[in-house]
């Protein structure tokens, strides 16, 4: 198994706060020592940062805890190999391209059978079931809609039955985004927290790290993580349902 | 104009020599001040690290040249932009998935007519000639190989058409790779160097900075770096002519 964690905001937000926690279950807190990843997007241009080494002992990671990197969309995840060794290749989050956007994905759980998915012009490059799980989606999302879909909220609503049928196949938590939006399904575990004025103090449940928000932020700022399990201790985060998902844009829930 | 730096080894080796000096010339010694990035394959994978910042600035930059990445196959970008905005989605090299592996891409110069390359399901994302040119190529290569094609030195052949079929449309220098094989294109400028035992010292030009290579490698070592200029004053680089193209695997020469 491994972890996710998400983010939507309204203005260009860093998630330094909540990686930090993320960071100490790759090694320290938690089992998902098997490699990292992060991706930032900023516009419609989208940036990764990954390593297959432990999130803890990794520079690449310290370097994501310590520079403010400044994104209004996040996903990302720490991983525990079932399918798939340990390799560059197949470390989330993954990005492609649809519709002229990119299109970024993290999977927590196993799949049953995934190696019959068939994802037409999408060839995964590891071996992970997440990757073909992913290039299924996409590759049934181009045939739905050839041409640039005009109502996105009926795109994740689709993306939202492909995700229950990928869920029959075994554990399916997943986090999606185009850069705008952020989509969260949950399988088994899925949490999410909307902050917005008045911001208090929060403190991580893995590290001895506090936070007074109403010093980063402004009074219109919403900022909303999505994470595996919730990162502090000192608030109420939402649990989704299992078979549900939670679609966000601009740190708002809209679906 | 906008300065590359590849490199193709058969051994994993770190660039964080060559790349200190191609940092320099983002905002120090050359005006390439409007971002930068840098692909490293690691087996199939592969994780870019890139920045709209200039790249004297940034410190991202930093870590790429103090944590020693050690790969086959690089391709590394700095750029002065001329279409396209200063923007993340403008910023090379591009990486996009085609016959199941990670082909990255960098270039150098400007095109007209650009718009008109069609690029059928691959689409751009942001607004450069630099990525347009990219899409169409895979278009066309997806479509004379519409399966994983055998005998891959007639794949960059037919590259090398395209290519030239591009530099038509003005000056087109360009780095390629699929993470096995590494592609240099020459339109106006490109240098290359293999350095293997016995080594020597080598000094920047841009930076005082030397290296004795024979600290660093084993007598097996093959390792050839392209750039756009020279990035040291006491070695002899090979230029490309105008028009042709060079392809490296694992550090050799091999077309």
């Amino acid at each position: 198994m491994c972890e996710l964690l998400g983010m939507s905001a309204n203005v260009p937000t860093d998630i330094c706060f909540s990686f930090t926690g993320l960071v100490q279950r790759g090694g320290r807190t938690g089992p998902h020592k098997d490699g990292w990843g992060i991706t930032f997007y900023e516009g419609k241009g989208c940036r990764t940062f990954k390593d297959p080494q432990p999130s803890i002992h990794s520079p690449i990671a310290r370097l994501v805890q310590e520079y403010p990197i400044k994104s209004c969309s996040v996903i990302a995840h720490i991983r525990q190999a079932n399918r798939g060794r340990v390799a560059l290749e197949n470390t989330h989050p993954f990005t492609r391209e649809l519709w002229g956007r990119n299109w970024t994905y993290a999977h927590n759980g196993q799949l049953k059978g995934y190696r019959r998915l068939n994802s037409g012009s999408f060839r995964p490059i590891g071996e992970t079931d997440s990757e073909q799980a992913f290039c299924w989606l996409l590759h049934k999302l181009a045939e739905r809609y050839p041409r640039t879909p005009g109502n996105m909220e009926a795109v994740f609503r689709y993306i939202a039955e492909l995700a229950t049928e990928l869920r029959e196949k075994g554990v399916f938590n997943m986090l999606l985004s185009d850069g705008r939006y952020v989509m969260a399904f949950c399988s088994t575990n899925l949490f999410w927290i909307t902050r917005r004025s008045p911001f208090g103090t929060a403190k991580l449940i893995d590290q001895d790290v506090e936070i007074n928000f109403q010093e980063e932020t402004t009074p219109d700022d919403v900022v909303t993580v999505i994470a595996t399990q919730p990162l502090t201790g000192n608030e109420t985060w939402q649990r989704i349902e299992p078979g549900h998902s939670v679609l966000f844009c601009l740190g708002e829930r809209i679906v």
